[in-house]
């Protein structure tokens, strides 16, 4: 994800492993469109990714201070209606909303309501910093889960199991489940990851495997319903996945599969570790089965890759993410530190690390 | 599955759910190639083509009865190395060199060893009455599963989880697993079955939703990565598999994925029946561990329908089969009737009424 200085430039990640093809979005409508059909996803790059949205909905507004807020709330709104589970995606978009909220009432105190080019600059200067900031957010979840991974023990290569995707694809850099893979490669460490496909739509075997052998790290891609199979066999040393919300009693909405892979996991006494950036902890959702989920399109399952897999007149289940209960989650890594149960305390202090935004 | 009288004509499962195609199967080789391929699978349905393939590759042979008898042995050999998982496969085989070796020895007592052509005529009656047995069995296993489904409690419809195929197309009718829902619906019982999509080679949205909708059953298709959500929602009554060898201490091996359903399973407190006939039960096979596990080819995970969904170099994990420990299993359902734990009485019992064969 890089700002051209015209458009917010994304590879589409739709057409990887075997395609690289980069798309220009210039609008918000193309934005919601890019973040709805998963040319761009993970929690963290949707934040920043909307973030650039509502910039880009509201450049070419020649109104004044006063309507450039309106209109940026109406963009807000329209781009929050993309996808609802990643929390990230409203922070985002609240984030920017206070930036141009104080910038007006800077204005305001200077008595200077003449033009609203300012807030306009400050919107994209708070877009390019949340690209930068999310790189460090990365590199510090890389750093706190990779000293995780060593205190589990001197085996080399551990075997790591992931789901979907939450590596450099669905952020900035480093990723999130991924960032401690990077961070311990580059501290020495060595890793054989284990890639679940992820269906529907294959994002571990498309995204998650080709970033990593980009990255010259071994990969195993294996069929979701394989993971006991592994398992069982001894074969993994850890599960790290990333969040797309995360309640403040500790569950943790991710990829579907997950709370079936978490179970397993602690069927077989592997360890379950979430990594994801504090703006992916929700303290105003109490618990996770208040997390609303999204149901996707029927054929993202009946017609897997084109081809129809399914009789016409079977029902469709699709829904996009789960809700892996605290108790199954053994530690959470974020940006300022390893958080463990009881999960409403630690998630609160380390909220409170982080400051409010 | 039908014995054309020159052929035995197979409903190439390879095409479904979009294409009904036919293909009549006139020699050993064409079997053998017809199992690997999985134009025809399922453990009960392998026993009988093999058998089938078996009097193919001797019904044109022309030597004395001894020579016949060398030859149906080396074929029966070349037919058990197409997959290595389903005792069905070796049972029937065993079973179709018996009656053969009983025919002639009946001869020899005869003092009539002039032609093979008896013996042949022979063992097409066994084929043709292993046919027969398979529909009277799988009746049976539904008759005895409608009851235990019936026990669980009067709610309607029943929401039944099942995994991969082993329904009608998996046998010769009615199959195993959804043997309880067909026999259950003759009986006025109504169910929603939630079918397992089943990567990578989807038997359960191609066949197991293809036949249940042909016979007007409500079916929900789902990727495997879903049974977690769809149990944490309360909405499976039960979970029915069938089995390719039930291990003498009740270990079951099953398609990829049904540890994971049974782990699952048992973390939502869902009970986990398997159906299979007791031509399944291994006595020989002390435990889980001892049966060998089919690995396939890369190619049906790295490219899903013809297209690639992994990058080219990344490893693949492709097991056929997994073991689900016997203190998964809630009971087995048999032809005999319904096997509970401790497995290795139950199920020593339980052969001992089938008799031996």
């Amino acid at each position: 994800m890089t700002w051209t200085g015209e458009a917010l430039r994304l590879l589409d990640q739709t057409k990887l492993p075997t395609r690289t093809e980069f798309v220009d979005v210039n609008d918000e409508k193309q934005m919601w469109d890019a973040i709805k059909r998963l040319v761009v996803r993970g929690a963290p790059a949707i934040g920043v990714a909307a973030a650039f949205g509502a910039y880009l909905g509201v450049r070419s507004f020649d109104g004044d201070s006063r309507a450039l807020l309106l209109r940026l709330s109406e963009v807000c709104d329209y781009l929050a209606t993309s996808r609802p589970t990643a929390v990230n995606l409203f922070w985002a978009l609240k984030r920017i909303q206070r930036t141009a909220l104080g910038s007006l009432n800077e204005e305001m105190a200077a008595k200077a309501c003449t033009s609203s080019t300012d807030i306009k600059q400050r919107i994209l200067d708070e877009c390019l910093g949340m690209l930068d900031e999310d790189k460090q957010i990365c590199k510090s979840i890389g750093t706190h889960g990779a000293e995780l991974l060593r205190s589990l023990g001197s085996k080399s290569p551990q075997q790591i199991l992931t789901h979907c995707n939450a590596g450099s694809l669905a952020a900035v850099v480093y990723g999130t489940a991924l960032a401690p893979i990077y961070v311990g490669v580059e501290q020495g460490m060595r890793f054989h990851v284990y890639a679940d496909e992820t269906r529907p739509l294959l994002q571990g075997s498309r995204l998650t495997a080709y970033e990593l052998r980009q990255n010259n790290v071994p990969v195993t891609v294996l069929c979701d319903n394989m993971v006991a199979s592994l398992m069982s066999a001894g074969k993994i040393d850890a599960v790290i996945v990333g969040a797309d919300r995360i309640a403040a009693n500790g569950d943790v909405a991710n990829k579907i599969g997950t709370l079936g892979v978490a179970i397993i996991a602690k069927h077989f006494g592997v360890p379950f570790f979430v990594a994801a950036p504090t703006s992916t902890i929700d303290l105003e959702t109490a618990r996770g089965s208040d997390i609303p989920i999204e149901h996707r399109a029927a054929e993202e399952v009946s017609h897997a890759f084109g081809t129809q897999t399914a009789p016409s007149d079977a029902e469709v289940f699709n829904p996009a993410f789960d809700v892996t209960p605290a108790e199954l989650v053994t530690a959470i890594v974020t940006e300022h530190g390893v958080v463990r149960a009881p999960y409403r305390e630690s998630l609160s202090a380390v909220i409170s690390t982080r400051g409010t935004r």
